[in-house]
Formats: C-alpha cells, sequence, structure tokens
C-alpha cells in the first residue's frame, strides 16, 4: 500500500462526477477538476477550469467565478474511432494521483469496435513550480494492430458557467456566458493562443500552447494542421503507428491573465512562458514540479505509523490544501470548494480564517499572511456593506469574492450569520500570535480590528428594561438554529474582536505610536469609543445554566422540539435532504458545532466541566450536516481525552470526500474547510498544539490506532519538529531564530535550543 | 366638479408612468394599463396586458402572469409625420376615466412639426357586458390643413415579461419571453388574429381584431393593406383628409384563450366575438358596457355628501375593485397589483381575504363566494405545502398563482408570514356569517378549515418545560419585525382557525351527517384531532402585559431599539428605501398595523380599554410603510371613535393611489388592498357595519366633513340600503327573502320588514 497515491482501478461511468472531484488538480494560480481530456461537456461531468480571483458579474453586484477555457482538451482517433472510455471496451484500467510529486496518470488499454486495442498513457501536472504552465503528456501505443492515429488537441473556448444557487437544495439551471463574444485565436511559431475577455469586468485571459508528437526519441515531422473555429482552436496530427511502438503527445500550455504582472504584452507574455515550457520538454517541467512538491512536503507532511488509512487521508487533505493556495497572491483567497468547483460561485467564507488558515500559519506562514492580506484589501467592501445594513464600522460579507461585497443572496444566511466578521479578527490574532508579526498588526491587523468592533457596537442592542444588550437576529454556526437572539458563539466572538481591538490598540501605541495617530486620524478614532466597547463587553447576555454548568446556544434551544436523531437520519445523509430548513429550525437538532466550536476557539474561557457539560448536551443532538462538523468535534474530543469519539470523528473528517461521507463530493467537490479541520484536529486536537497568550503549549493525546504521529511546524518564524507516541514527546528546533526557545511540554515549561538538539519528553 | 371622472389635464412626461397605473382598465376577464395606443414598450412605461389565470412557469416551479400582446397598438401619421406626444406640440390635452360608465377617453391637439394640428378623440372600453371584448375608436379631425393621413393599428405580440424580484428593494432586469415560437397570423373576413402558446404550460392565447375607418357615416372603402411581420398584424389605412372634417378609426378586438369555454374551435371562437361585436358596433358595444355600469354601481356605489375629495376617491377604489374581478371565474384570485402590473409576478395574497374580501361579500356574494372557491381549488397545492415543510394539514401560500405552491422565494416572507393560511379561514368565516351559505360550508369550508386546522397543529412547538405552545419563527403582518416568536397576529388568527374549525364540524355534522361522514372518511380524519386543537388553544403563549392592558406584538417587541419615526421619516416615503430590512428589524418600529388589525379581525376578543391601550402604544410607533396600514388604522379609530385621526388614515388610504401617498404607483400598479381597505373603513369602521356571530350590527361614527353617507350591502341574501347622517341611521330592506330581517341598529334591535319601509333611528 503506498501512502502517497489515490487510484481508482476500475473505470465506472457512475463514479466518474466523484473521481472527477477526487482527482482535482491545482496550483493556487488555477484548478481544474478531474475531468478527462476526450470529455465533452454535458450534464455528467463539468469541465471546469478557474483561475484564482477571476470573477466576472452575471447579474448586478453579483459574481461567478469565471468557467475558463479548457485546456485540456484532446480527442484520439484510432483508425477512425474516437476514443471514448464508454464506448468500445476498456481492458485495463487505473488512474492515480501521486500526491508526492503531484501528478495525475491515467494508464488505460481501449478496445474499439474494431477489435483495435491500445495502450493509453497520461500524465498530467499544473506546475506549482512554474504556476502558469500545465503539461499534458500522453503515450500511445498500439497493441494488436498497426494503423492510424489522429490526436486533435487544443483549447476549448466554447464554455459556459453554471450559476449555481447559493441554496443547497436547489438545482442549478442557470447558464450564462461570461465573456464576451472574442476569442479568435492567434498562431505564433507553432503556439496558439486564445484571447478571451470577461464581459462586465474586462479582464482579459489568454491561453496558449503548443504541442508535438514524439516516436523512438524524436519529434514526428508531421504536416501542420490547424483546426480552427469559433471559440476553438487545435493542432491536428494524422500519423501512421505500428504495433507495439509507442508514440507520445507532449502538449505545453499557459496561462495569463491581465491580473497578472508581466512586461511587454499579455500575448507576448503567453507566448514566452509556452516556449520555455516546451524547451525545458516534459520531463524537466515534471522534475521542477516534483522538487517544488517536495520542498512542501518537507514542511507540510504529517506521518503516522500505524495507520495506513489515516496516513493516505491526511496527505490527500494536506496535498489539496496546498494545491488550492495562491500562496503569493495578497488579493485572492481559497474558496469553499477551492479552486476546483462553482458551488457558492467560488466564493470565500469563514471557511479559511477558522478551518483552514492554522495549516497555513503553522507550514506557511507567508501564505497565511497573504490570506489575511485579502481580507485587508476588502476592507473598503466590508465598509460599505456595513454602510448598506446601516451599521458602523465594517461587517465582512459571508460571501466574499472580488471586492468584499457580499454575495449571498440570502436573508437567513448572508445578512444573518455575521459571526464571520469576529472570525476575520479572531484569525487575525490567531496569526499574530504564531508569528510575532507585529508589523501586520500596524500596518493592516489593528485597522481591521478598529472597523469590526465599531461594527459590532452598533449592531447590539440595548435593552434599557434589563440594562444589557442583546445580539438581536443573528445565525450561528448551527445553520440549523434559525435566526434567533444571543447566538453564544456570535456574541463571544463579537466579545472577542473587541478585546482584541483593545489589546492591539494598546500595543501599537506603546510599540509604534506615530503610526497609530496616522491610523487614528485615518478612521476618526477616538478611544472613548473604547469605553462604549467596554460597557458592551461587560453587558452582553450569556445565557449560562450554572447548575447544569452549561452554555446555552441562545435564547431559543430550549425551546425546540427534542428530536430523536436516530429515529429520521439515514447514515450520513443530510437531513436538510429529507426534512426542510424550515422545519429544522423548530427541533432541537444541530447542523454541526456551534457552542462546542467555540469552546475550542476560546479554549482558555471554559473550564473542563463546562466543556463536558456542553459534549454531552450538544454532541447527542448534532446532525452533522456540513462538512465543518466531524473536524471540530474530533479536536474537541481529542483535547478532553475522549480518545474513542475523537478518533471516530477524525476518521469521518479526513476521509470526508475520499469516502463521500456528505454524498456530495461528486456534485459539489472538495470541502476545503473539512481538509482543514482534519488538519487541526491532528495539531491541535491530538497532538495538543495550543498558544496560550502567544505561548506553545504542546499537550498530546493520541489514539490507541497510532503508534506515532511526527510533522513540522513554525511557530514564531522557528520550524519545529514534533513527534508524539504513546511513550514520549520529542520537539526538534531545526531552523530559525532565536536561539532559544521556550515552550510547555505536557505542562512543563522547555527551553529550546537551536542547536537542533532534540528534546524528549517521556510521558 | 364630477364625483364621477379622473382626469389629467396636462400632458407631461415624467408623469406618464404614473398615469399609466391611475388609467388603468379591466374587466375581471383581462386589464390593461393605461398606456397610449402610440405608445411602444421601453423603460419609460409598462405594455402590459394580462388576462386572468394566465400564468406560465419562468423556471422551475415559479410562474409569472403572462405579458399577452398588446391590442391597442395604433400608429397616426399626419402627413408622413408619426403622432407622439412627446414629439411637435401639445396645444390641448385632456384624458378622462369615466368611472360611471367605464370609459377611458383623450382628446388633444396634436401639432407636428410641419404645423398641422390634429384634433385627436380617443375612446376606449374593455367591456364588463361581454368580457372577451375591447373596443378602440379614434376620432381624427385635421384642425387647419387638408392633407393625408395614415393609420396603421393591429396587435403587437412581440413582448417581454419582465420577471419583478420579489424583493421591493430590488430592480429587476430579468426580462424573458413566455410564448413558445408561434404567432403567425391568420385573416378571414377582415379580420386577423393572433395565435400563441405559453412556453411551458402551452395554453393557448389567441387575440383577434377588425378595423375600419368611417366618415360620414360609412365605412371608407379603402384598400386593404395588411402589414405582416414576425409577432404583429396591422391593418394600414391611408387616405385623404379635409381640413374640419372627423374621420373615425374603429377596431374591434376579442381575446379569448383555451381556459375558456366555448364550442368548436378556439380560432372560430374569436372570429365569431369580433364578428358579433362589430356588427354590434362601437355605440351599441358602449351602451351595453355602461348599462352594466349602472348595474354595478347601483349595489355599489358610496355616496358622501359634503366631500366631494372622497367621493371621487372612494368611487375609485370601488370601480378598481370591480373591473379587475373575475366575478365568475372561481379558478382565479385577484392579484396585489390587479390585472393591471406584473409587480409580485401577479400573484395572490392574504390581500385578497382580509382586505379585498369584504367588498365582493356585501356587494357581491357570488364574486366573492368564487374568490374563496379558489382557495379550495387550490387546496392540493396548499396540502403540497404543507408537505414540502414537513407539517400536517394545509398551508396557502403566502404567494399564490396557478397551483397553490408558493411562489415567494424569500425565506423571511414566504416561509415565515404564515398567517396567510389563518386569513383564509378566517374570510371563509365572515362569508358564511354575511350570507348564511351552509351549502358552501358543507362542499367546501368545512374541508379547508380542517385541513388548515391540522396545519396549525403541527406548526406550534410544544415547550414540556413551561406546558405552553410556541409559535416559533413567524413574521406576522408588521414586516419590519423580523422572523420572531409568538407574534400575537399569527397565534390568535391560528386558534381562531381552529376554533372555526371545531364550529363547522359540530354544524355540518347536526344538518348535513352524511356529507359530514364523506368528508371525515377522504380526509381521514377523527374527532380526537380536537381534543389536540382543544389542548393548543388552551395553551398557546400569549404576550400580554395586565397592568397596562397592552397586547404585546410577539417575545421580542421589548427588546427592541426605540426609533423616533419623526426624525427618519420623511413625508410617507416608506422607510425601507432608506434604512435596510435587517436594520429595520432591530427597531421599534412597525411596518404596518399588526396588533391593530387583530383586534379589528377579532374584536369582540379586546375591551375598549385594551384596543386604546394598543393605539397608545403602536399608532406612534407605526410607519405606514405598506399600503395594508392606513385603511385599518383608520377603520380601527373610527370604531373607537377617535374621528379626527380616523378621517386623517382615511384620506391617506383612499387617496393613496390618486394622490401616490406611496410614491411608488407609477412603478408598482394600484394597490388593490388598500382600494378594499378603504371601503372597510366607510362601512365597517365609519358606519360600524359588524358582524356578531352571524348578526348585523350597524353602530356608526362619521366624521364632520361628511352630512350623510348612503351606500348599499347584502346581508344573508337580502338587500339593504343604509343612510347615515350626524343626526339619523336610515336602514331600507329592498330586495330578498325572508319577509322580516332581525339586525341591530345603535345598539337597538329593529325588525327590517320587506315592504321596503325604511326604519329610522334617530341619533
Amino acid at each position: 500500500m503506498n501512502n502517497w497515491v489515490i487510484n481508482q482501478n476500475d473505470f465506472d461511468i457512475q463514479s466518474k462526477k466523484f473521481y472527477e472531484s477526487i482527482f482535482s488538480l491545482g496550483n493556487g494560480y488555477m484548478g481544474v477538476r478531474g475531468f478527462d481530456e476526450e470529455e465533452i461537456r454535458d450534464a455528467k461531468h463539468e469541465i471546469n477550469t478557474f483561475i484564482a480571483g477571476v470573477f466576472d458579474y452575471y447579474a448586478p453586484g453579483k459574481t461567478d467565478m469565471v468557467n475558463s477555457p479548457n485546456f485540456w482538451c484532446t480527442s484520439i482517433f484510432v483508425n477512425g474511432e474516437r476514443f471514448a472510455p464508454e464506448r468500445g471496451e476498456i481492458l485495463e484500467y487505473n488512474k492515480e494521483l501521486n500526491m508526492r510529486e503531484g501528478i495525475l496518470k491515467r494508464k488505460l488499454i481501449w478496445k474499439n469496435e474494431q477489435g483495435n486495442e491500445t495502450l493509453i498513457e497520461t500524465t498530467r501536472i499544473l506546475s506549482i513550480d512554474s504556476i502558469h504552465n500545465a503539461v499534458l503528456s500522453i503515450n500511445i501505443t498500439p497493441v494488436n494492430y498497426s494503423g492510424e492515429i489522429v490526436i486533435e488537441t487544443g483549447i476549448d473556448a466554447d464554455i459556459w458557467n453554471n450559476i449555481i444557487d447559493d441554496d443547497q437544495v436547489k438545482t442549478s439551471t442557470n447558464f450564462c456566458r461570461l465573456f464576451a463574444e472574442d476569442g479568435e485565436a492567434i498562431h505564433i511559431d507553432n503556439i496558439h493562443i486564445i484571447r478571451l475577455k470577461t464581459t462586465v469586468t474586462g479582464l482579459k485571459i489568454y491561453e496558449g500552447f503548443s504541442s508535438e508528437v514524439r516516436h523512438g526519441g524524436s519529434i514526428l515531422k508531421l504536416e501542420q494542421n490547424i483546426v480552427q473555429r469559433e471559440k476553438y482552436v487545435a493542432d491536428k496530427f494524422t500519423f501512421p503507428v505500428a504495433k507495439g511502438e509507442v508514440y507520445t503527445l507532449n502538449k505545453f500550455i499557459s496561462v495569463w491573465t491581465s491580473r497578472d504582472k508581466y512586461a511587454g504584452s499579455l500575448e507576448d507574455q503567453v507566448l514566452q512562458s509556452v516556449k520555455t515550457a516546451k524547451d525545458l520538454g516534459v520531463a524537466a517541467m515534471i522534475k521542477n514540479h516534483a522538487a517544488a512538491w517536495e520542498r512542501k512536503w518537507r514542511i507540510s507532511d504529517i506521518e503516522f505509523v500505524g495507520d495506513n488509512k489515516s496516513q493516505k487521508a491526511i496527505r490527500y487533505n494536506i496535498f489539496q490544501l496546498i494545491q488550492t493556495n495562491a500562496e503569493n497572491d495578497p488579493y485572492v483567497n481559497i474558496g469553499a470548494r477551492g479552486l476546483m468547483h462553482g458551488r457558492y460561485k467560488g466564493c470565500y467564507f469563514w471557511d479559511t480564517e477558522i478551518f483552514m488558515l492554522p495549516f497555513y500559519i503553522y507550514t506557511n506562514p507567508k501564505a497565511a499572511r497573504n490570506l489575511l492580506l485579502y481580507r485587508y484589501h476588502t476592507l473598503n467592501g466590508a465598509e460599505e456593506n456595513a454602510r448598506r445594513q446601516n451599521v458602523e464600522g465594517a461587517r465582512y460579507p459571508w460571501m466574499s469574492a472580488v471586492d468584499g461585497l457580499d454575495q449571498c443572496d440570502t436573508w437567513d444566511i448572508g445578512l444573518s450569520e455575521v459571526h464571520i466578521t469576529a472570525d476575520v479578527a479572531y484569525a487575525i490574532n490567531h496569526y499574530y500570535e504564531a508569528t510575532n508579526d507585529i508589523e501586520f498588526m500596524r500596518d493592516f491587523g489593528l485597522e481591521i480590528l478598529i472597523q469590526t468592533s465599531r461594527y459590532w457596537k452598533s449592531r447590539f442592542t440595548y435593552d434599557s428594561r434589563k440594562d444589557c444588550y442583546n445580539m438581536l437576529f443573528v445565525k450561528g454556526p448551527n445553520e440549523y438554529g434559525g435566526v434567533v437572539n444571543n447566538n453564544l458563539y456570535t456574541v463571544m466572538m463579537a466579545v472577542h474582536n473587541m478585546q482584541l481591538a483593545k489589546k492591539f490598540i494598546k500595543k501599537i501605541k506603546t510599540c509604534y505610536s506615530e503610526a497609530y495617530q496616522l491610523l487614528a486620524e485615518k478612521l476618526g478614532f477616538k478611544e472613548d469609543e473604547v469605553r462604549q466597547w467596554d460597557e458592551i463587553i461587560e453587558k452582553v447576555v450569556i445565557n449560562y445554566d450554572a447548575d447544569k454548568s452549561l452554555y446555552l446556544e441562545d435564547d431559543n434551544i430550549l425551546n425546540l422540539e427534542p428530536l430523536d436523531l436516530s429515529s429520521v437520519k439515514e447514515g450520513d445523509r443530510p437531513l436538510y435532504r429529507k426534512i426542510c430548513f424550515d422545519r429544522l429550525q423548530r427541533y432541537r437538532v444541530l447542523k454541526q458545532a456551534d457552542v462546542i466550536l467555540l469552546m475550542l476557539l476560546l479554549s482558555d474561557k471554559f473550564s473542563t466541566k463546562e466543556k463536558l457539560a456542553a459534549w454531552n448536551y450538544y454532541e447527542p443532538i448534532t446532525a452533522h450536516d456540513s462538512s465543518l462538523s466531524y473536524g471540530t468535534h474530533s479536536a474537541f474530543a481529542a483535547r478532553l481525552n475522549m480518545m474513542e469519539e475523537a478518533y471516530k470523528y477524525f476518521i469521518k473528517s479526513v476521509c470526508l470526500d475520499l469516502d463521500n461521507i456528505m454524498q456530495n463530493t461528486q456534485e459539489e467537490g472538495i470541502h476545503f474547510a473539512a481538509l482543514g479541520a482534519s488538519w487541526q484536529a491532528v495539531i491541535n486536537g491530538f497532538c495538543g498544539i495550543e498558544l496560550e497568550q502567544g505561548n506553545l503549549k504542546i499537550n498530546p493525546h493520541i489514539p490507541k490506532q497510532w503508534e506515532k504521529v511526527s510533522f513540522r511546524m513554525y511557530y514564531h518564524q522557528c520550524l519545529l519538529k514534533v513527534s508524539v507516541s504513546s511513550k514520549a514527546i520529542s520537539v526538534t528546533y531545526e531552523e530559525g531564530e532565536p536561539d532559544e526557545l521556550q515552550i510547555t511540554v505536557a505542562n512543563q515549561p522547555v527551553l529550546l535550543l537551536k542547536c537542533k538538539e532534540e528534546i524528549i519528553s517521556i510521558r
């Protein structure tokens, strides 16, 4: 069993859409679903090619992530019959994703209707070494015949966007083109470039490619035959083949948009980029790509000894998190379905800040910083959202795209699930605590914290009868909970947001008084505003049953009708497929972790007794109908040393897409928040990595299934290697400044020396 | 001053859309906005022609009222210049709606760019005597020239539906065609017929016309010239004209659809219908139409002595209520904007049952019965809504069209404003109390009452801690109130619904035991269900402050932030144009009457003290940002003898469209609920007509502005004439069975004799 490879051994038309999701590739710059080269867009598979940050308006104020031209498209004709796995017969089949090297391969023998058997071996990459490039290579071997092969390979720009309704239970039938009528190809030096422009934003998208056919070590000299029609350009090669010989198509693709930085024209840029790749050749392109992956894995891998299923699955989670992240681009973020699916119109949610970001904070702090800079760059949009909603400050949108204006169309979610704003604030502090990046706080973070605190101030409603502040009409993380008053998660995260603003006002004022003054002037900020925050912090409504040490989710939860989950829930299938949201809100049932999540995030605000009370109350009534729930429950249970529950939930989370737990991976693509939640379950849950006031603590509880877990992480710019087994915890300080680093391991202070000494704590 | 005529003396391009709404015509079968014959569809005026009950799907499950071909369209060319009031110069202008006869006329002198002055006099009717027919007649008189006139008159089927978003603050840009590509015209005997079919439902719509030009008492013999292109057919007449002579175009139009009953083919039906109208001629068609209006007015008019403004306005309200009602069709209802505007996609709301229906109950009981039968005919849809929302029984949709499935797309309104179901039940009983139509209850009413009571039973949520039933997550009539718990209106109307079911179960079981048994079997109804209803009725949550005798709107109202309405509201302009709904729900401000409306509907459940307490609490915080609010406040105030407030609110309601109080009559058309609310303010408010357990009581309080009010009404199939002055109340029993009728006048029992004796009660 190779724990680096995900594979599919059987060709099965029924599971095509599922594998298309699983085999999605990305490199941060672009993402593609794992559809095959010969596929044509129809209801069975979605031909999606997305470029980070490329959105266009399909209606006033509403954007969709633009489906860009398909650059894989390749038709192979064997003695006149077009290759398609659903025709003829598949004699052998294997498709595999090598996660270590980031390579997707397919190997199959196809017998056509004439009985010609052809071995087809496909290799593709989206380079993470050279992010504008994709490479496709296809080996074709006639097994039992000699004859004629025709290959047509090109770029198909005859594509549509399917505008997917935010409402999960609606089927989307709204197709529209987001490209202006354009798309004529140009041809220079055997390189073909399709040039498009988005309809409203006028963003230019140029895709170019060059292809060649090789045999016996050299390029076949064939008559050049260019196929061109509206929105399509291809090379067509016709050549005789001999039984048993290998013929190779190589295709070098390059994608650039007017969002990118380049000198000269976009056209020249694409030309140059294709040429460079072609000059390097397939082997070198793949080698550079694999080497870049090796560098990623050195920092990001988690090794489990004794648990192959978890090992492979956690790698898949990490692989997807790495390959969808535009680590150098501070103007884009990560969609709830990454760059691989149009669900949620490519929008960015709290999924990033609360679920995915910790992975980047600890393995790639620069990437984490860029993700947070995206929020800084959309602060104007957040301020505009607040203005439109007649409140002060800045309100981050539930669904964010190019400009930070809310893309969500629904009342109960878009207007009511306001905790996202506090989630952004939480994440900023989390980043700071882990990195000590005070310049980030000075230049960006504090401004966000002040503007979001102003929002919260005006979002609470004062009740003069009881001298308290209510948070009216909100929806917490539990989306079955209706629009309610005083959702605990929202209230406490909002309070946390205001407390963070206070903390950093003090800090920045002390360390950078001039910068602070400039910011205060820019925002018209006066310090008596802090007194208003203090008054709210003091008087918010927190529903707490002291007798039971139980925190209540909101004002409404005790009013609800009990529901016996086991009697209605069928396996892992979400309840909302069977009972509508309107009805679900009157049952005492949670879609996902709410109080539990809060207690994980603000762990030091709650006692163990309170955490156990919350677990005992909420866990039995949680349906886990959101992919965000399992990982949270796993981490929470692990911290409370409930290893069986923790492991059970971990497996659900880490295999969420591979095992299709939500039963919608085929239609919705990969659940990115769950990837991050799985990572957190391991690192922050089982391995017990925690920051307390910026101090690193390691206090693990690992399940019996694991002999040992090892991983690396950055902490205050230092790289640590951590290994945990049932017997010992080992921490090695591998790289970084300063020479000494103080951390806490299993409740004991430990001094790490940069000499790479390994500290072992016997358990 | 003629209190039967609405007129416009100035031509002003700015007010075009407003007058297009005001001059809307209808005859129950079809409705048209008051656009002029020469107008072409563009952003400035909507060319809307609607046919009752003709809906088609623009998306799965979602319908729009189909905009049908424009049969008025007529172009006049004076010496080659196309007549359009915005070109050249208008020397005289008068457009008037004669409400007594239902005739819309326009008279103008147009000076074209060459200086030719032409007197153009237009007359149009949608016949209420012969509802498939429309007639247009245009007199053309060259004032200062002799020359050439060209008239092109036809049917334009090149029309679009503008799918208007339910959300009032969104602008709709969604245009779509609801007709399949069809529409070729046929021509028989100088009659041209356009034949269309709706895209999804395949409903056929045929419109035909024939036209002629007359001069000096006879038809001009002109060469027939038919203009035909895709989706358009017209007659074109070219003739010389002499200064001072009158030339008349007559156009006879007929509209039929496959919804209608007819023998033979639809084509023949239209042909015959045009022919019959043409044979009768314009004068006779108008005479028959005016005679039908005279019969309507005899029953429906309200006469005010001493208040011309109110007199004209109440007639406008009554005129629109009559002309939009398909009195003989039990499969359609009345849209919130009638048949005259596409706002709300032509859908039917509680506006009918609570606001308009009383007018029909008391002036045209058969029409009222048909409006309620529509609810019976859509009971299946209501049952399906309940199933989809995982509750029992039948849940009437917030927005209803062909099949009773909910057309409303929004969460907070469509799913939460559930009181509509109880409103239907209320209306059924109201109809019964006024008509004594027990057969209706036996055959239709009881089934609705049982199914809706079952819905309510499953819509309440039991709270075992407090042993009570909460109504969770509902929105009451006050649409600024958010989605809340225990909205008083909804709770008490739901209780009333269940009480009505109980009452009629008993009654029908007694009077028609066999019919009752059949119904019980059909519904699987067992009488222990009544015990469950009783338990809920006993244990619902009613928020009442006994110290203040104050009923509270919902669980949330005291939590809200006070808002000084006078500081934010600018005139009558709705607040939601300035502050978003999300923000408004946190202010203690009402969009419209909520508790006040409840107290008007269930008057005998509240003491005068409680009503005054409610008025004093809610009236100052009500923004009247719904057109449903003013009439309700007027009636309520009148009953409490607060005559100044009652009159002030009455004027706002009765002039709502004529004075454009909501500032949206131009874009949204006529507010039909307000028409009905105005009528109720007069009859049930000022004149104090009330039914107590089915017994008619007349207890008037009329404002000082009125010397006398007179009207007729049906009560238990008897026609009464009522006159109220400050000095006396007179009641005359004009027609009907039985010979004696017992009513209560000014708290005194009175015996009316059929001998048409006038009973006068001195005040």
